[in-house]
């Protein structure tokens, strides 16, 4: 039988967590082990922050997911809205609140995955804390960024005219579920499958589009896709006082999509308009910025970015079928 | 039958929160509604960050207490971290973990509680996320602050010969603890009694003090009391790499604390040193900077504040009597 952390305090704990971290970089004047954490001003710069949370039997199963995945995804999904925000990570927080009898494994399993993105993303844990849980395990993350005043990415930016660009390709998060809920066995699954459920567990957020966007002024607003296209289009077009239009044929279906929505019953696009979770970001470009918004994407790393709509003056969100067709478009996902 | 929040979404239970709130103040640019809060820079600050979190069944039972009492509480443990950075808070992020049976009102009061102390600390709430809770209510807390670079407050500063001393006074947030677990019936209390579930309940962070302290420079090092002074007084010996001698006799002593403590067969002394949750504040004062350190105490609202022990070279943590023998100082307590 595994150790649990029910043998360590709450100190012993952090101590562990801390001997499986890098050490902090220059800006982190004061990181764990105070009753807070000092950071080194980013001159000219304002600070942005997030939080945002996963819990047990509501955003994941701990017997579907890896433990690392679980650390990677509670921190991906903040540093998402960061990227949003076309501002930069500069450091996070993580609060645990962990049963009391957590696999002690588990519990470093969750810090490397944590760790790995971390430092990839240059985002060092500067603090947090460790609580017991009744119940479900609860991973609470905080993200601090920093954005240049002009820069700054929010989402009632948007405009009549603007066209809406999404990042990668939608409802792979939601078609990895899926397939978890179909079966634990992944030795049957195909390769587009398995990208499906590795998008699922362990999101990668776009960090650097958001950023190099946001530096060449390439977009009028952005906002991440936590919650679906349909929901990122209509929050959007809502805070901008316009209306938007997808065309449903234009939507980039991941290719693991199409199987798993056909066994309910629906095509690609309308599987995707109803999922979230695939952190990918949603951009409102004004045409004239165009060519710049593909170059940022292209600079970026070869971003794929795909047109799938636009903004319009008449209020509302709408789907476009082929022959010009429009419908509401539907609520999308609700992580609640 | 009260209505729950299952009837609402998240978008709901957010805009619901958001109209329980102050209007933000000006250096907050961007505040609840996108990816992440945005706030101006403080020029010439450090960012001081803390996190934190209540979980029910652990930290509060919601049969005992008051849900205003839970939001005040959640915030009040935050900024007492912050205080002891000698720092002063600038916003806050919430995020809400609920059973879906959580009452509606029950949500209010405690949105109410953070509110209200959001306001009176000048602290407001610039974002956080609503998530669901298959188990317990988990309320978690982010606190940005800010402090001049100079001005900081450590726990490692600390150095032979230093005093010791303490704000307010100890044990009341245990001794209310006690007395809610002995019965339910309020009427019946002294007033005393009732001054200590009101400390456990709704402890009062001493921001005014901490950030005085500070801008003098009266103290080498501070921390709070969170998990008690004998934790404390451990800590801050340890990461000055010196040692701490507290006198049994000076630890001032709340006068609700003696009756509990007896019915435990204990000395108010010991029990106080066995008890946390005070979030009182403990300074390492140098001797040539006693009258500076009082004169701001005085001037921080006629906090009172008690010399309790002191600083020496030989590592170690001690409690001495009133016969001038030593013994170790207890563990002190532990949330976890």
């Amino acid at each position: 039988m595994s150790t649990s952390i029910s043998s360590l305090g709450e100190r012993a704990l952090i101590t562990r967590l801390h001997a499986r971290l890098e050490v902090a970089p220059a800006h982190v004047r004061t990181g764990i082990g105070d009753d807070a954490a000092v950071l080194l001003p980013d001159r000219g710069m304002q600070t942005v922050v997030t939080t945002d949370s996963l819990v047990e039997h509501v955003h994941f199963r701990r017997d579907w997911t890896a433990a690392d995945a679980i650390g990677h995804k509670a921190l991906a999904v903040n540093l998402s809205d960061i990227a949003a925000m076309g501002a930069t990570p500069r450091a996070s927080l993580l609060s645990l609140i962990l049963p009391s009898d957590f696999p002690l494994d588990d519990f470093d399993q969750i810090v490397d995955g944590y760790a790995s993105l971390s430092k990839a993303a240059a985002t060092p844990l500067v603090g947090g804390n460790i609580a017991r849980s009744p119940g479900p395990l609860v991973v609470d993350v905080t993200v601090l960024g920093s954005v240049r005043p002009r820069r700054l990415l929010l989402r009632s930016g948007a405009r009549e005219g603007d066209e809406l660009f999404v990042t990668g390709s939608l409802g792979a998060a939601a078609a990895g579920l899926a397939l978890l809920g179909e079966s634990r066995d992944r030795t049957s699954l195909t390769p587009d499958e398995l990208a499906c459920i590795e998008r699922q567990e362990r999101p990668a957020p776009r960090l650097r589009i958001g950023r190099l966007v946001a530096r060449v002024s390439a977009a009028s607003a952005a906002m991440d896709l936590s919650d679906g296209i349909a929901d990122a289009a209509a929050a959007m077009a809502a805070a901008s006082n316009v209306g938007v239009v997808i065309q449903a044929a234009a939507l980039p279906c991941h290719p693991g999509v199409a199987p798993v929505a056909a066994r309910r019953g629906l095509e690609a696009p309308d599987y995707v308009l109803r999922s979230g979770e695939d952190y990918e970001l949603a951009f409102a470009v004004p045409a004239r910025r165009r060519s710049r918004f593909l170059a940022a994407a292209r600079r970026a790393g070869q971003v794929p970015v795909t047109r799938i709509g636009h903004f319009e003056r008449t209020l509302g969100a709408w789907i476009e079928d082929a022959d010009g067709q429009r419908s509401p478009l539907p609520a999308g996902f609700d992580h609640f």
